[in-house]
C-alpha cells in the first residue's frame, strides 16, 4: 500500500483524537489515571484501517476533509473501546496489544472498563457535537454507528465469539460471528466516508457488499497471522485463539483452503470497486481505496 | 410519594424498555444470553426515580408523553448500564441489587461487561430513532446524556469512587464526586424533560441548580440507608461502603449531621421548584415534581 498517503491519514486522526480527548476532559475536572488510559487506549499505534477507509472513499466522492475527520475519529474511538473491554480478562485476557500492554495490565480492569465505557460516549460525542455535520447528518451517523457496534452488529459479534470458546462453529455460524464482530464496523467506516455525498442512497447496498466482504477478508487474515506471525514481530500474543479454543478459518478450512478463500474475497471487494468508480459521484481517485484493499489481503501485522 | 402516580410511570417506563429492547435486539440475531441479561439488567426492579423527575417536569410543561417517555427510557438505560458496570468483581463487586443476584452473578463477567456496553448504546438509540423528536432535539438531547454520562460526569464520579476507596475524602472532594457520580445524570432528567419546551434555555440554570441540590440529597440518603437497613429489607448489600473503606456522608458528618445537611438541601430543591413555578412556561400541576422532591429525602429503599 501507499504508505505515505496511509501515514498521513495515521497523523492527522492520531492528532484530532488526541484533540478531542483534550477537548472531552476538560482540566477543571480531568481525573489523571482516567485521562491518561484514554489517551493510551486510543492513541497508542494501530493501523488506522476503518479511518483510512473512510476517508479514502470520502475523499474520492467530493466529500470535505473536516466531516470526514469527525467520522474517522469517531469510528476510531468504537474500535479503541472495543478492543479495551475484549482484552479484559473476562473477556480474551489478552495482556499484549500493538507490542505494549494491554489497558488493564498498564492501569487495572476498573480503569479499563471506565475507559472503554467513555470511549464508546466519546465516539457519538465526536459526532453529536462536530462543527462539520448538519443535524441530520449527525442523526444519521449516530444511527449507522450505532447499529453496527451495538446488540444487532458488533456486541452481537463479540457474544458469539466468547460462546464459541471451546464450541465447534461451522463455516457459517464462524462467518455470521465476523460479519457482526468486525465486518459492521468496517461496513460502517464506508458508509459513514459517503454520509454526506448526495448519492449515499445508492451507493449504500454496493458499499455494504464491500464492507462486508472486506471484513472477513480481514478476519481471515488475522486468523493466519495469528498462527503464523510470532509475538515479538505482531506485538500481539501468538497462538491465542488456539488457546482459548476458538473455532479459526484455518481450523476450519486449513491454512491453503483460507488463503484461498481470502483471495477471492478480495477479487470481490475489486468488483465492488469497480462498480462504485462507475458511479457518477465519484469525482476523485479510487486509488487509495485500491491500495487498502489490496493492503487487507496481504498485511503481516 | 403518590404511589399511584408513581408506579404509573413505572409501568409504562417497563413496558417501553422492553418493546425498545426487543425493537434493538432483532429477532433473527438475538443472541440468547446477551438478549436475556439486556432484559434483566433493564427491566426489573428500580425504582425509575430518573424518569420519574423527567415526566414530572416534562408534563408541567405540557411536554407530549410520546417525547417524554423516549426521553425517560434513554436515561434509564444509561444508568442500568452504569449499575452493570459498577457492580463488577473489579469495580464494587457486589452481589445483590434490589434483592436479584446482580448482572455478573446471574450470568456472568463477560456477558455483563457487554450488557452494560450495550445498554450505553442503547439509550443513545432510543433518542437518535425517536419518532417524537425532531433532528435538531435529537443532537441536544444526545450532547446532554453524553455530557451527564461521560468523562465530564458520571464517569468522573465513578472513577473518583474508586480512587477514594481506603483514601479519606474531605467534605468538598465527596460532593465533586457525588455531583459527578449522581447529580449528572438526576439534572440530565430534569434538562431532558424540559428539553422540547420553548422556555429550555431560560429554565435551564435552575434545573442545573435542582438537579444537583436533589442528586446529593439523594446520595446522602443512600448512605444512611447503607447504615440503617438491613439487606432484606432493602434488596441491597448492608455497610458495603464501610467494607470498602469509602468515605461517606455519616462518615464525615455523622448521621445527625447528615440528616440536616439532606433536609437543607430538600428546602432548597423546594425553593427552587417554587422559581419554576413562577415561569409562564409551567402550564400543569407540579405537585408529581414536589412529591417526588419529598421521596428523596424520606425513602427508606
Amino acid at each position: 500500500m501507499q504508505h505515505e498517503q496511509l501515514s498521513r491519514i495515521q497523523t492527522r486522526i492520531n492528532a484530532h483524537l488526541n484533540q478531542k480527548i483534550a477537548q472531552l476532559t476538560d482540566s477543571t475536572i480531568a481525573i489523571a489515571p482516567l485521562t491518561e488510559a484514554l489517551v493510551y487506549a486510543s492513541s497508542q499505534g494501530g493501523k488506522r484501517l476503518r479511518p483510512a477507509l473512510c476517508f479514502s472513499l470520502g475523499t474520492s466522492l467530493g466529500v470535505s476533509d473536516d466531516a470526514l475527520l469527525d467520522c474517522a475519529v469517531a469510528i476510531e474511538f468504537i474500535h479503541a473501546y472495543s478492543l479495551v473491554h475484549d482484552d479484559l480478562p473476562a473477556m480474551d485476557n489478552d495482556v499484549l496489544r500493538r507490542g505494549q500492554p494491554t489497558c488493564h495490565i498498564q492501569f487495572d480492569e476498573a480503569t479499563a472498563i471506565l475507559t472503554g465505557d467513555a470511549l464508546q460516549g466519546l465516539a457519538y460525542q465526536t459526532l453529536i457535537e462536530s462543527a462539520h455535520l448538519t443535524a441530520q447528518q449527525k442523526v444519521t451517523a449516530c444511527q449507522l454507528l450505532l447499529e453496527a457496534a451495538g446488540p444487532r452488529g458488533m456486541i452481537a459479534g463479540q457474544m458469539l465469539d466468547i460462546l464459541g470458546e471451546n464450541a465447534e462453529l461451522n463455516l457459517a455460524q464462524l462467518t455470521q460471528l465476523h460479519q457482526l464482530k468486525t465486518g459492521a464496523l468496517i461496513t460502517a467506516s464506508l458508509l459513514l466516508g459517503a454520509l454526506t455525498s448526495s448519492h449515499f442512497d445508492e451507493l449504500k447496498p454496493i458499499l455494504i457488499t464491500l464492507g462486508n466482504t472486506l471484513g472477513l477478508a480481514f478476519q481471515i487474515q488475522d486468523d493466519l497471522l495469528d498462527i503464523e506471525v510470532p509475538t515479538e514481530a505482531r506485538g500481539k500474543t501468538q497462538g491465542r485463539d488456539a488457546e482459548l479454543g476458538k473455532s479459526t478459518y484455518p481450523s476450519l478450512l486449513g491454512l491453503d483452503g483460507s488463503k484461498i478463500m481470502r483471495d477471492q474475497l478480495i477479487r470481490q471487494a475489486n468488483d465492488a470497486l469497480e462498480n462504485i468508480a462507475s458511479n457518477p459521484a465519484v469525482t476523485g481517485d479510487l486509488r487509495f481505496l485500491a491500495n487498502i484493499i489490496r493492503f487487507i489481503g496481504e498485511r503481516q501485522h
